[in-house]
């Protein structure tokens, strides 16, 4: 029986990029020891006054369908975040609460995009990010982002292809290149959707993980309130990966019809995962600084290993979970490096090809397990460069 | 800045049918006593030993991404309850568990409808189901079911409206009108579809609340199990309306495809969740039926109050938690006796037309409060028809 087409052709294969994952998962699962820096997930779980919040509020009976905006009180503390983080006068009527970043990805780009518009993203990107275009019925339209210029985006890269433009996909930090958007290049992007008159769809859920320089939202920018749909989520910010929650910030006439779609979608979030994360996002700066910690420190540990060698080289780890390495003095793609990576040494990372054509001859590490095994997996990885030249 | 007209026009006012719910929902916020007899929801919430599973799970660190199709255990255990219901053989990868019922409405129509396909549904039906094949980028296509048939569909509306047809979704038991769809009409169904070649995409998440005849499948039919998608949820089996957690059903192709787009639209669902669906579903059947409980009662103290007088008709209410309720006697539209009852009597009942044409003149009354209060409010209702004469 046919299933529509674009289903089938939502990824060009199944794996969608993630095929070492799998075969590395796989490994696993039958049983093999293997050091897994693929996906981005923190080494700890969500924290535990977090999850007794969370057991409270369902006690208390919050198990019915839960306002499908978003419970006021979440909506006004994630306002307030946006406010005092960017400095944008944002309110609950700013904010839709979703299941998740991803949703809220998929969601803006319904609202963004009719089938068939042209939506722009940046190569290299977060593996889903072409098929939730192709989900949304656009056209996705890739925009390099050079391994020459440090993966920041070219603003003249963004405006040749910005005709006819409905939607533009960044992201800052950057997954999977630990890039953060300087703000010459959001000027650029600001200028190119502001002569083109696009959308843009921010994803900004590593805000809390900067390592060098700040932060800056693609709608603290002037003229670009009025155009930019922010995605943020709970789950980088605060060990929430599982508990699917996460927003979209935005003008209140796009919120009013993204309400509506989540009413025909998802009917909302569960009462009492939002109780949890207005209770997470209460406890404030000092607890997210300290889930963002071990990455910080984990990237300190990985430049000193790379130093003193030139097989491996990193790009600039500004910010995010992630060290994204130049592996191309050794002559392999990214997959084959990291085929031969798992294969030899039981070491899985994912290959820069997973994230796009600009990313090729690169791997992405995830710097998601305990200082100590990370350091000797990243120690053993340079070695296993240094043997293929 | 120009949304996309898909969600602009995604209902066809932003209350998509749920006006009066709004306005008597207002009316409560502002402190005013009203009897709600608008949405499904028990007057129960989520048992308290779902909810402590569900915390020993996050507590033992279920609270990470979880794989994206469902867990294995909890795919196997809703594919053996629906072997179990149907006869039909299922097995785990039949199953994808999605962020709720109406999610996996959306996701159904995404695998079965391309944009612009004809997307046929049983009018009277549930209020979301036109913006959810909009949604998809489909177009509604309203086939009625007649109050003169006690709202039963006939096999030759639906043969009339199938040519070129891509889906067609059906919901039995069946919300508003609470009728049961019988052999001849489900065989009526599956004949259309295979004539026409089309999905049938088939809402059974009110299976446990049968009160006259039985369930039968769309997929237990012959020829039937590789052209539907079978919507199932623990919202109204398990009074687990606010944790987001239903699945779909279908041929393990379409299933493969699914979990790409869940991949790319909500990237799964809580994996605590998931293990309290898990022990919810292995506690059985008895408890199903304890939850189903009180609106089997209320069918039955409802049918009392109605007896002896002629002024408001039940349709026959054969399952699910709603009356449906003919006050055309009374020489209003559903609309306008359920304005004046909220006005008048603050008694809050849905508009029949909320719920499509084939139910003008028609009121829909939820069973889902206490029984003295419901068996009162129906008999204010009752007398406030007969006043109206």
């Amino acid at each position: 029986m046919k299933l529509s087409k674009r289903i089938t052709t939502l990824t060009e294969d199944e794996s969608g990029g993630w095929a070492l994952y799998f075969k590395a998962r796989a490994l696993v699962e039958a049983g093999e020891s293997v050091t897994e820096l693929t996906i981005g997930e923190h080494d700890v779980g969500t924290d535990a006054a977090i999850l007794d919040e969370m057991h409270r509020a369902a006690k208390a009976g919050h198990t019915g369908y839960a306002a499908i905006p978003g419970i006021p009180a979440l909506r006004d503390e994630v306002a307030a975040r946006v406010a005092a983080t960017t400095g944008v006068p944002t309110t609950g009527d700013n904010v839709v609460i979703t299941a998740g970043g991803q949703a809220a990805l998929f969601a803006a780009h319904m609202a963004a995009c009719d089938p068939g518009d042209r939506a722009l993203f940046i190569d290299p990107y977060y593996a889903t990010y072409p098929g939730t275009l192709r989900g949304a019925g656009a056209v996705p339209v890739a925009v390099p982002a050079r391994a020459e210029n440090a993966f920041q985006p070219d603003p003249k890269d963004i405006a040749a292809a910005a005709p006819g433009a409905a939607s533009l996909l960044i992201n800052t930090p950057n997954n999977p290149t630990g890039v953060v958007y300087s703000r010459a290049t959001l000027e650029g992007v600001a200028e190119a959707a502001q002569t083109h008159d696009f959308w843009v769809i921010s994803d900004e859920v590593y805000d809390t993980q900067i390592w060098e320089g700040e932060h800056l939202s693609m709608r603290a920018l002037p003229g670009m309130a009025d155009r930019t749909l922010v995605v943020g989520s709970m789950s980088k910010s605060h060990a929430m990966t599982g508990s699917r929650i996460g927003w979209i910030i935005g003008p209140d006439e796009a919120v009013r019809h993204l309400i509506n779609l989540s009413t025909h979608t998802t009917y909302g979030v569960a009462g009492y995962i939002q109780k949890a994360a207005l209770f997470a996002l209460r406890r404030g700066i000092d607890f997210e600084t300290g889930i963002a910690e071990p990455f910080r420190r984990r990237r300190e540990i990985a430049l000193k290993i790379l130093e003193g060698q030139n097989v491996v080289r990193a790009v600039p780890p500004q910010g995010a979970m992630y060290l994204m390495l130049d592996i191309r003095t050794t002559g392999l793609s990214g997959t084959a490096f990291a085929e031969k990576l798992l294969d030899q040494r039981r070491i899985a990372v994912m290959p820069g090809e997973s994230f796009g054509r600009a990313a090729a001859g690169h791997v992405r590490v995830a710097t998601t397990i305990a200082d100590d095994a990370f350091a000797a997996a990243l120690e053993e990885l340079v070695q296993f460069a240094a043997a293929q030249i």
